[in-house]
Protein backbone atom coordinates (compact mmCIF):
# COMPACT_ATOMS: atom_id res chain seq x y z
CA UNK A 1 0.00 0.00 0.00
CA UNK A 2 2.77 2.45 0.95
CA UNK A 3 4.92 1.38 -1.77
CA UNK A 4 2.37 1.68 -4.17
CA UNK A 5 1.62 5.48 -2.88
CA UNK A 6 5.08 6.73 -2.91
CA UNK A 7 5.67 5.24 -6.05
CA UNK A 8 2.88 7.26 -7.51
CA UNK A 9 3.71 10.18 -6.03
CA UNK A 10 7.48 9.71 -7.69
CA UNK A 11 5.97 9.35 -11.20
CA UNK A 12 3.73 11.86 -10.70
CA UNK A 13 6.72 14.10 -10.27
CA UNK A 14 8.48 12.46 -12.81
CA UNK A 15 5.90 13.84 -15.62
CA UNK A 16 4.96 9.79 -16.20
CA UNK A 17 1.63 10.17 -18.14
CA UNK A 18 0.02 6.46 -18.03
CA UNK A 19 0.68 3.77 -15.67
CA UNK A 20 0.77 -0.31 -15.99
CA UNK A 21 -0.01 -2.88 -13.97
CA UNK A 22 0.76 -6.65 -14.41
CA UNK A 23 0.08 -8.70 -11.54
CA UNK A 24 -1.00 -12.76 -12.40
CA UNK A 25 -3.87 -14.45 -10.75
CA UNK A 26 -1.49 -15.48 -7.59
CA UNK A 27 -0.64 -11.75 -7.15
CA UNK A 28 -4.66 -10.91 -7.24
CA UNK A 29 -4.41 -9.87 -3.49
CA UNK A 30 -2.83 -6.62 -5.15
CA UNK A 31 -5.76 -6.05 -7.15
CA UNK A 32 -7.73 -3.92 -4.21
CA UNK A 33 -4.65 -2.26 -3.50
CA UNK A 34 -4.28 -0.93 -6.84
CA UNK A 35 -7.87 0.20 -7.21
CA UNK A 36 -8.41 2.17 -4.06
CA UNK A 37 -5.29 4.01 -5.44
CA UNK A 38 -6.91 5.21 -8.38
CA UNK A 39 -6.22 2.25 -11.06
CA UNK A 40 -9.27 0.78 -12.93
CA UNK A 41 -8.78 -2.59 -14.83
CA UNK A 42 -7.46 -2.43 -18.61
CA UNK A 43 -7.58 -6.19 -19.46
CA UNK A 44 -7.60 -9.31 -18.32
CA UNK A 45 -7.24 -13.20 -19.69
CA UNK A 46 -6.89 -16.52 -18.04
CA UNK A 47 -3.85 -16.21 -15.72
CA UNK A 48 -3.31 -12.34 -15.67
CA UNK A 49 -4.88 -9.09 -15.25
CA UNK A 50 -3.95 -5.69 -15.74
CA UNK A 51 -4.60 -2.27 -14.58
CA UNK A 52 -4.09 1.51 -15.57
CA UNK A 53 -3.97 4.35 -14.54
CA UNK A 54 -3.59 8.15 -16.24
CA UNK A 55 -1.69 10.44 -14.03
CA UNK A 56 -2.00 14.06 -15.86
CA UNK A 57 -5.36 16.54 -14.51
CA UNK A 58 -6.48 15.83 -18.28
CA UNK A 59 -8.68 13.50 -20.48
CA UNK A 60 -7.17 9.55 -20.27
CA UNK A 61 -5.58 8.55 -23.61
CA UNK A 62 -4.63 4.98 -22.97
CA UNK A 63 -6.25 3.16 -25.53
CA UNK A 64 -8.50 0.62 -24.76
CA UNK A 65 -7.81 -3.46 -24.72
CA UNK A 66 -9.12 -6.02 -27.12
CA UNK A 67 -12.32 -5.91 -28.03
CA UNK A 68 -13.29 -8.44 -30.30
CA UNK A 69 -13.44 -12.31 -30.36
CA UNK A 70 -12.59 -13.46 -34.23
CA UNK A 71 -14.41 -16.54 -35.51
CA UNK A 72 -14.25 -18.57 -38.73
CA UNK A 73 -16.87 -20.61 -40.73
CA UNK A 74 -15.30 -23.29 -42.97
CA UNK A 75 -17.21 -23.38 -46.33
CA UNK A 76 -15.33 -26.81 -48.16
CA UNK A 77 -17.11 -27.09 -51.61
CA UNK A 78 -16.33 -30.11 -53.98
CA UNK A 79 -16.28 -29.59 -58.07
CA UNK A 80 -20.00 -31.59 -58.11
CA UNK A 81 -21.37 -27.81 -56.22
CA UNK A 82 -21.94 -29.90 -53.01
CA UNK A 83 -20.74 -27.97 -49.79
CA UNK A 84 -19.97 -29.91 -46.21
CA UNK A 85 -22.40 -29.44 -43.63
CA UNK A 86 -22.14 -30.62 -40.07
CA UNK A 87 -25.35 -30.92 -37.11
CA UNK A 88 -23.46 -29.80 -33.99
CA UNK A 89 -24.61 -32.02 -30.30
CA UNK A 90 -25.32 -28.57 -28.49
CA UNK A 91 -26.23 -24.67 -28.63
CA UNK A 92 -28.91 -22.35 -30.51
CA UNK A 93 -28.11 -24.49 -34.09
CA UNK A 94 -28.60 -27.96 -32.73
CA UNK A 95 -32.00 -27.11 -31.22
CA UNK A 96 -32.91 -25.85 -34.69
CA UNK A 97 -31.36 -29.04 -36.38
CA UNK A 98 -29.41 -26.36 -38.65
CA UNK A 99 -26.98 -28.17 -41.23
CA UNK A 100 -23.60 -25.64 -41.01
CA UNK A 101 -20.59 -25.19 -41.91
CA UNK A 102 -17.96 -26.00 -39.34
CA UNK A 103 -17.17 -23.34 -37.20
CA UNK A 104 -14.56 -22.03 -34.51
CA UNK A 105 -13.14 -19.24 -32.64
CA UNK A 106 -9.72 -18.59 -33.00
CA UNK A 107 -7.28 -19.27 -30.17
CA UNK A 108 -5.16 -16.44 -28.61
CA UNK A 109 -2.87 -15.60 -31.24
CA UNK A 110 -3.97 -17.63 -34.02
CA UNK A 111 -4.47 -16.42 -37.43
CA UNK A 112 -7.80 -16.47 -39.69
CA UNK A 113 -6.39 -19.07 -41.89
CA UNK A 114 -4.63 -21.41 -39.30
CA UNK A 115 -7.46 -21.09 -37.31
CA UNK A 116 -9.86 -22.37 -40.21
CA UNK A 117 -7.66 -25.28 -40.96
CA UNK A 118 -8.00 -26.54 -37.50
CA UNK A 119 -11.45 -26.04 -36.52
CA UNK A 120 -12.10 -28.21 -40.03
CA UNK A 121 -9.59 -30.88 -39.09
CA UNK A 122 -11.37 -31.06 -35.26
CA UNK A 123 -14.72 -31.26 -36.13
CA UNK A 124 -14.58 -33.27 -39.18
CA UNK A 125 -11.03 -34.85 -39.49
CA UNK A 126 -10.38 -33.53 -42.87
CA UNK A 127 -7.67 -31.58 -44.06
CA UNK A 128 -7.96 -28.77 -46.47
CA UNK A 129 -6.30 -25.25 -47.25
CA UNK A 130 -7.84 -21.62 -47.41
CA UNK A 131 -8.45 -20.73 -50.65
CA UNK A 132 -10.04 -17.14 -50.12
CA UNK A 133 -12.43 -14.90 -47.35
CA UNK A 134 -15.53 -14.29 -49.21
CA UNK A 135 -17.34 -12.53 -46.94
CA UNK A 136 -17.11 -11.58 -42.58
CA UNK A 137 -20.02 -9.98 -40.26
CA UNK A 138 -19.18 -7.78 -37.33
CA UNK A 139 -21.71 -8.13 -34.22
CA UNK A 140 -21.99 -6.42 -31.33
CA UNK A 141 -22.91 -8.51 -28.27
CA UNK A 142 -22.33 -5.92 -25.49
CA UNK A 143 -21.34 -6.12 -22.07
CA UNK A 144 -18.52 -8.12 -21.36
CA UNK A 145 -18.60 -10.23 -23.89
CA UNK A 146 -17.46 -7.90 -26.38
CA UNK A 147 -17.37 -8.07 -30.31
CA UNK A 148 -17.51 -9.95 -32.72
CA UNK A 149 -15.94 -10.90 -36.02
CA UNK A 150 -16.74 -13.93 -38.12
CA UNK A 151 -15.08 -15.08 -41.37
CA UNK A 152 -16.18 -17.12 -44.13
CA UNK A 153 -13.19 -19.32 -45.40
CA UNK A 154 -13.76 -21.48 -48.53
CA UNK A 155 -11.40 -24.10 -48.51
CA UNK A 156 -10.43 -26.76 -50.62
CA UNK A 157 -9.87 -30.14 -49.52
CA UNK A 158 -6.56 -31.95 -49.84
CA UNK A 159 -7.53 -34.72 -51.49
CA UNK A 160 -11.23 -34.77 -52.42
CA UNK A 161 -11.75 -38.08 -51.88
CA UNK A 162 -10.41 -38.27 -48.14
CA UNK A 163 -13.23 -39.66 -45.36
CA UNK A 164 -14.54 -37.19 -42.29
CA UNK A 165 -14.17 -38.55 -38.91
CA UNK A 166 -16.57 -36.99 -36.59
CA UNK A 167 -15.58 -35.29 -33.39
CA UNK A 168 -17.76 -36.93 -31.19
CA UNK A 169 -17.92 -34.34 -28.50
CA UNK A 170 -19.62 -31.14 -30.48
CA UNK A 171 -21.11 -32.66 -34.01
CA UNK A 172 -24.02 -35.21 -34.32
CA UNK A 173 -23.80 -35.92 -38.12
CA UNK A 174 -22.15 -34.58 -40.98
CA UNK A 175 -22.71 -34.64 -44.60
CA UNK A 176 -22.51 -33.65 -48.19
CA UNK A 177 -24.95 -30.73 -49.42
CA UNK A 178 -25.88 -29.05 -52.82
CA UNK A 179 -25.13 -25.45 -52.28
CA UNK A 180 -28.55 -24.36 -52.81
CA UNK A 181 -30.28 -27.06 -50.07
CA UNK A 182 -27.94 -25.21 -47.45
CA UNK A 183 -29.42 -21.76 -48.13
CA UNK A 184 -32.79 -22.85 -48.18
CA UNK A 185 -33.03 -24.15 -44.47
CA UNK A 186 -35.75 -21.93 -42.77
CA UNK A 187 -33.66 -20.19 -40.53
CA UNK A 188 -31.81 -18.65 -42.87
CA UNK A 189 -34.69 -18.24 -45.22
CA UNK A 190 -35.70 -16.02 -42.01
CA UNK A 191 -32.60 -13.67 -41.83
CA UNK A 192 -31.97 -11.12 -44.02
CA UNK A 193 -28.47 -11.13 -42.72
CA UNK A 194 -27.64 -14.37 -43.37
CA UNK A 195 -29.83 -14.46 -46.80
CA UNK A 196 -27.04 -11.88 -48.26
CA UNK A 197 -23.91 -13.48 -46.58
CA UNK A 198 -25.00 -16.70 -48.67
CA UNK A 199 -25.70 -15.45 -51.70
CA UNK A 200 -22.50 -13.99 -51.43
CA UNK A 201 -21.10 -17.48 -51.19
CA UNK A 202 -22.95 -18.58 -54.11
CA UNK A 203 -21.94 -15.95 -56.21
CA UNK A 204 -18.66 -16.33 -55.80
CA UNK A 205 -18.85 -20.30 -56.39
CA UNK A 206 -20.44 -18.83 -59.66
CA UNK A 207 -18.26 -16.58 -60.60
CA UNK A 208 -15.28 -17.36 -59.04
CA UNK A 209 -14.26 -13.55 -58.33
CA UNK A 210 -14.23 -11.30 -55.52
CA UNK A 211 -12.87 -12.76 -51.78
CA UNK A 212 -9.63 -12.06 -50.57
CA UNK A 213 -6.27 -14.60 -50.19
CA UNK A 214 -3.91 -14.66 -47.53
CA UNK A 215 -0.17 -13.86 -47.96
CA UNK A 216 2.19 -13.92 -45.00
CA UNK A 217 4.98 -11.41 -45.56
CA UNK A 218 7.69 -9.73 -43.66
CA UNK A 219 7.34 -6.49 -41.85
CA UNK A 220 10.84 -5.54 -43.21
CA UNK A 221 11.44 -2.22 -40.89
CA UNK A 222 11.51 -4.52 -37.87
CA UNK A 223 11.84 -8.12 -37.21
CA UNK A 224 8.42 -10.07 -37.82
CA UNK A 225 5.36 -10.47 -40.89
CA UNK A 226 1.79 -10.18 -40.81
CA UNK A 227 -0.53 -12.29 -42.69
CA UNK A 228 -2.41 -9.80 -45.30
CA UNK A 229 -5.76 -10.85 -47.06
CA UNK A 230 -6.22 -9.06 -50.32
CA UNK A 231 -8.16 -9.09 -53.47
CA UNK A 232 -7.09 -11.84 -56.10
CA UNK A 233 -5.08 -10.71 -58.47
CA UNK A 234 -6.79 -10.74 -61.86
CA UNK B 1 -15.65 -15.73 1.51
CA UNK B 2 -18.23 -18.51 3.59
CA UNK B 3 -21.27 -17.67 1.50
CA UNK B 4 -19.08 -18.24 -2.10
CA UNK B 5 -17.64 -21.65 -0.44
CA UNK B 6 -21.30 -22.50 0.26
CA UNK B 7 -22.44 -21.31 -3.65
CA UNK B 8 -19.59 -23.86 -5.47
CA UNK B 9 -20.49 -26.57 -3.42
CA UNK B 10 -24.09 -25.78 -4.06
CA UNK B 11 -23.46 -25.50 -8.13
CA UNK B 12 -21.22 -28.15 -7.73
CA UNK B 13 -24.14 -30.59 -6.55
CA UNK B 14 -26.67 -29.03 -9.29
CA UNK B 15 -24.18 -30.40 -12.16
CA UNK B 16 -23.27 -26.42 -12.99
CA UNK B 17 -20.14 -26.44 -15.39
CA UNK B 18 -19.32 -23.15 -16.15
CA UNK B 19 -19.27 -20.18 -13.49
CA UNK B 20 -18.94 -16.18 -14.52
CA UNK B 21 -18.54 -14.03 -11.54
CA UNK B 22 -18.59 -10.10 -12.55
CA UNK B 23 -17.36 -7.39 -10.54
CA UNK B 24 -17.45 -3.77 -10.91
CA UNK B 25 -14.05 -1.87 -10.32
CA UNK B 26 -15.59 -0.61 -6.52
CA UNK B 27 -15.87 -4.47 -5.58
CA UNK B 28 -12.25 -5.33 -6.38
CA UNK B 29 -11.50 -6.22 -3.09
CA UNK B 30 -13.81 -9.68 -3.93
CA UNK B 31 -11.38 -10.76 -6.64
CA UNK B 32 -8.60 -12.28 -4.36
CA UNK B 33 -11.66 -14.09 -2.16
CA UNK B 34 -13.01 -15.23 -6.07
CA UNK B 35 -9.13 -16.42 -6.91
CA UNK B 36 -8.53 -18.26 -3.43
CA UNK B 37 -11.69 -20.38 -4.14
CA UNK B 38 -10.40 -21.20 -7.75
CA UNK B 39 -11.69 -18.36 -10.05
CA UNK B 40 -9.52 -17.05 -12.33
CA UNK B 41 -9.34 -14.30 -14.85
CA UNK B 42 -11.91 -13.97 -17.80
CA UNK B 43 -11.51 -10.54 -19.16
CA UNK B 44 -11.78 -7.11 -17.58
CA UNK B 45 -12.13 -3.38 -19.26
CA UNK B 46 -12.08 -0.07 -17.38
CA UNK B 47 -14.84 -0.68 -14.76
CA UNK B 48 -15.51 -4.17 -14.06
CA UNK B 49 -13.58 -7.53 -14.61
CA UNK B 50 -15.03 -11.01 -14.97
CA UNK B 51 -13.76 -13.58 -13.45
CA UNK B 52 -14.58 -17.76 -14.41
CA UNK B 53 -14.43 -21.11 -13.16
CA UNK B 54 -14.80 -24.29 -14.82
CA UNK B 55 -16.24 -26.86 -12.20
CA UNK B 56 -16.42 -30.43 -13.41
CA UNK B 57 -13.39 -32.42 -13.13
CA UNK B 58 -12.64 -32.30 -17.18
CA UNK B 59 -11.13 -30.00 -19.36
CA UNK B 60 -12.40 -26.41 -19.46
CA UNK B 61 -14.48 -25.89 -22.49
CA UNK B 62 -15.06 -22.01 -21.15
CA UNK B 63 -13.76 -19.69 -24.41
CA UNK B 64 -11.57 -16.97 -23.73
CA UNK B 65 -12.89 -13.62 -23.55
CA UNK B 66 -11.90 -10.87 -26.77
CA UNK B 67 -8.35 -11.36 -28.28
CA UNK B 68 -8.21 -8.82 -30.84
CA UNK B 69 -8.60 -4.69 -31.16
CA UNK B 70 -9.49 -3.66 -34.52
CA UNK B 71 -7.79 -0.54 -36.35
CA UNK B 72 -9.08 1.33 -39.43
CA UNK B 73 -6.61 3.24 -42.35
CA UNK B 74 -8.76 5.92 -44.19
CA UNK B 75 -7.43 5.84 -47.83
CA UNK B 76 -9.71 8.74 -49.09
CA UNK B 77 -9.36 9.54 -53.16
CA UNK B 78 -9.89 12.35 -54.94
CA UNK B 79 -10.74 11.74 -59.05
CA UNK B 80 -7.38 13.20 -59.93
CA UNK B 81 -5.38 9.94 -57.91
CA UNK B 82 -4.30 11.98 -55.29
CA UNK B 83 -4.70 10.72 -51.87
CA UNK B 84 -4.90 12.17 -48.51
CA UNK B 85 -1.97 11.84 -45.91
CA UNK B 86 -1.16 12.69 -43.17
CA UNK B 87 1.80 13.42 -40.26
CA UNK B 88 1.67 12.12 -36.87
CA UNK B 89 2.81 14.75 -34.08
CA UNK B 90 4.10 11.35 -32.06
CA UNK B 91 4.39 7.99 -32.43
CA UNK B 92 6.90 5.53 -34.16
CA UNK B 93 5.55 7.11 -37.65
CA UNK B 94 6.38 10.62 -36.79
CA UNK B 95 9.88 9.33 -36.22
CA UNK B 96 10.07 8.41 -39.81
CA UNK B 97 8.35 11.95 -41.18
CA UNK B 98 6.11 9.43 -42.81
CA UNK B 99 3.49 10.77 -44.79
CA UNK B 100 0.50 7.55 -43.85
CA UNK B 101 -3.60 7.25 -44.43
CA UNK B 102 -5.43 8.67 -41.61
CA UNK B 103 -5.77 5.63 -38.95
CA UNK B 104 -7.47 4.61 -35.72
CA UNK B 105 -8.79 2.22 -33.33
CA UNK B 106 -12.31 0.86 -33.13
CA UNK B 107 -14.21 2.39 -29.67
CA UNK B 108 -15.74 -0.85 -28.00
CA UNK B 109 -19.27 -1.53 -29.72
CA UNK B 110 -18.26 0.61 -33.13
CA UNK B 111 -18.92 -0.85 -36.29
CA UNK B 112 -15.91 -0.62 -38.99
CA UNK B 113 -17.04 1.96 -41.28
CA UNK B 114 -18.26 3.99 -38.59
CA UNK B 115 -14.75 4.26 -36.90
CA UNK B 116 -13.61 5.26 -40.17
CA UNK B 117 -16.00 7.79 -40.42
CA UNK B 118 -15.11 9.07 -37.21
CA UNK B 119 -11.12 8.94 -37.41
CA UNK B 120 -11.42 11.11 -40.47
CA UNK B 121 -13.83 13.59 -39.13
CA UNK B 122 -11.24 13.62 -35.88
CA UNK B 123 -8.27 14.07 -37.35
CA UNK B 124 -9.31 16.11 -40.59
CA UNK B 125 -12.42 17.61 -40.04
CA UNK B 126 -13.82 16.09 -43.50
CA UNK B 127 -16.62 13.92 -44.39
CA UNK B 128 -16.99 10.80 -46.04
CA UNK B 129 -18.48 7.78 -46.55
CA UNK B 130 -16.93 4.15 -46.87
CA UNK B 131 -16.61 2.71 -50.14
CA UNK B 132 -15.39 -0.58 -49.59
CA UNK B 133 -12.79 -2.23 -47.45
CA UNK B 134 -9.71 -3.34 -49.68
CA UNK B 135 -7.52 -5.69 -47.92
CA UNK B 136 -6.46 -6.22 -44.31
CA UNK B 137 -3.96 -7.66 -42.00
CA UNK B 138 -3.99 -9.55 -38.91
CA UNK B 139 -0.58 -8.89 -36.22
CA UNK B 140 0.02 -10.47 -33.03
CA UNK B 141 1.68 -8.57 -30.59
CA UNK B 142 1.89 -11.15 -28.09
CA UNK B 143 1.27 -10.76 -24.69
CA UNK B 144 -1.30 -8.94 -22.94
CA UNK B 145 -1.43 -6.57 -26.01
CA UNK B 146 -3.39 -9.21 -28.40
CA UNK B 147 -3.84 -9.45 -31.55
CA UNK B 148 -4.83 -6.50 -34.21
CA UNK B 149 -6.74 -6.57 -37.45
CA UNK B 150 -6.55 -3.17 -39.51
CA UNK B 151 -8.44 -3.28 -42.43
CA UNK B 152 -8.15 -0.74 -45.05
CA UNK B 153 -11.18 1.75 -45.88
CA UNK B 154 -11.58 3.59 -49.23
CA UNK B 155 -13.84 6.36 -48.53
CA UNK B 156 -14.95 8.98 -50.66
CA UNK B 157 -15.69 12.68 -50.04
CA UNK B 158 -19.01 13.58 -49.41
CA UNK B 159 -17.89 17.04 -51.10
CA UNK B 160 -14.62 16.76 -53.06
CA UNK B 161 -13.98 20.83 -52.39
CA UNK B 162 -14.17 20.48 -48.45
CA UNK B 163 -11.49 22.29 -46.93
CA UNK B 164 -10.15 19.93 -43.52
CA UNK B 165 -9.15 21.27 -40.13
CA UNK B 166 -6.12 19.56 -38.53
CA UNK B 167 -6.79 18.11 -35.14
CA UNK B 168 -4.06 19.87 -33.17
CA UNK B 169 -3.31 17.28 -30.61
CA UNK B 170 -2.18 14.39 -33.36
CA UNK B 171 -2.30 15.66 -36.59
CA UNK B 172 1.16 17.52 -37.69
CA UNK B 173 0.60 17.95 -41.24
CA UNK B 174 -2.21 16.86 -44.00
CA UNK B 175 -1.88 17.29 -47.56
CA UNK B 176 -3.28 15.45 -50.96
CA UNK B 177 -0.24 12.86 -52.64
CA UNK B 178 -0.15 11.42 -55.77
CA UNK B 179 -0.59 7.74 -54.65
CA UNK B 180 2.53 6.66 -56.12
CA UNK B 181 4.19 9.07 -54.09
CA UNK B 182 2.64 7.87 -51.23
CA UNK B 183 3.52 3.85 -52.19
CA UNK B 184 6.78 5.31 -52.78
CA UNK B 185 8.23 6.37 -49.36
CA UNK B 186 11.36 5.07 -48.50
CA UNK B 187 9.76 2.86 -44.84
CA UNK B 188 7.27 1.18 -47.49
CA UNK B 189 9.95 0.76 -49.57
CA UNK B 190 11.84 -1.58 -47.19
CA UNK B 191 8.69 -3.72 -45.86
CA UNK B 192 6.75 -6.41 -48.13
CA UNK B 193 3.62 -6.37 -46.29
CA UNK B 194 3.32 -3.06 -47.01
CA UNK B 195 4.23 -2.93 -50.20
CA UNK B 196 1.87 -6.13 -51.17
CA UNK B 197 -1.19 -4.09 -49.30
CA UNK B 198 0.09 -0.48 -51.40
CA UNK B 199 0.06 -2.66 -54.44
CA UNK B 200 -3.62 -4.08 -53.61
CA UNK B 201 -5.00 -0.13 -53.34
CA UNK B 202 -3.34 0.81 -56.49
CA UNK B 203 -4.99 -2.09 -58.56
CA UNK B 204 -8.26 -1.34 -56.44
CA UNK B 205 -7.91 2.15 -57.72
CA UNK B 206 -6.75 1.58 -61.23
CA UNK B 207 -9.58 -1.34 -61.89
CA UNK B 208 -12.11 -0.65 -59.38
CA UNK B 209 -12.42 -4.20 -58.74
CA UNK B 210 -11.86 -6.42 -55.88
CA UNK B 211 -12.41 -5.21 -52.11
CA UNK B 212 -15.57 -5.65 -50.24
CA UNK B 213 -18.98 -3.12 -49.55
CA UNK B 214 -20.85 -2.72 -46.28
CA UNK B 215 -24.20 -3.37 -45.86
CA UNK B 216 -26.22 -3.97 -42.43
CA UNK B 217 -29.48 -5.81 -42.55
CA UNK B 218 -31.94 -7.69 -39.50
CA UNK B 219 -30.73 -10.50 -38.24
CA UNK B 220 -34.27 -12.16 -38.26
CA UNK B 221 -34.47 -15.21 -36.20
CA UNK B 222 -34.06 -12.71 -33.56
CA UNK B 223 -34.35 -8.87 -32.80
CA UNK B 224 -30.99 -6.53 -34.34
CA UNK B 225 -28.93 -6.12 -37.03
CA UNK B 226 -25.72 -7.16 -38.25
CA UNK B 227 -23.05 -5.27 -40.19
CA UNK B 228 -21.41 -7.58 -43.44
CA UNK B 229 -18.94 -7.11 -45.67
CA UNK B 230 -19.50 -8.56 -49.24
CA UNK B 231 -18.03 -8.66 -52.64
CA UNK B 232 -19.12 -5.67 -54.95
CA UNK B 233 -21.97 -7.35 -56.50
CA UNK B 234 -21.19 -6.76 -60.57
Amino acid sequence: QSILESSLKKWKEEGKRGIWIYLPTHMSHLVPICCSNGFDFHFAKKGSVVLKQWLPETLSRLPHGPTHQVGVGCMVTKGNGEMLVVQELTGPAARYKLWKMPTGLLDPGENINDAAVRELKEETGLDAKLYKILTFRQAHSGGDRGSDLFFVCWMKLIDENQEWTKQEEEIADIRWMPIEEFTQQELWQKSPVYQEMNDAMIRAIETDQGGMSEETHELGFRPGSNTIYIPSKM
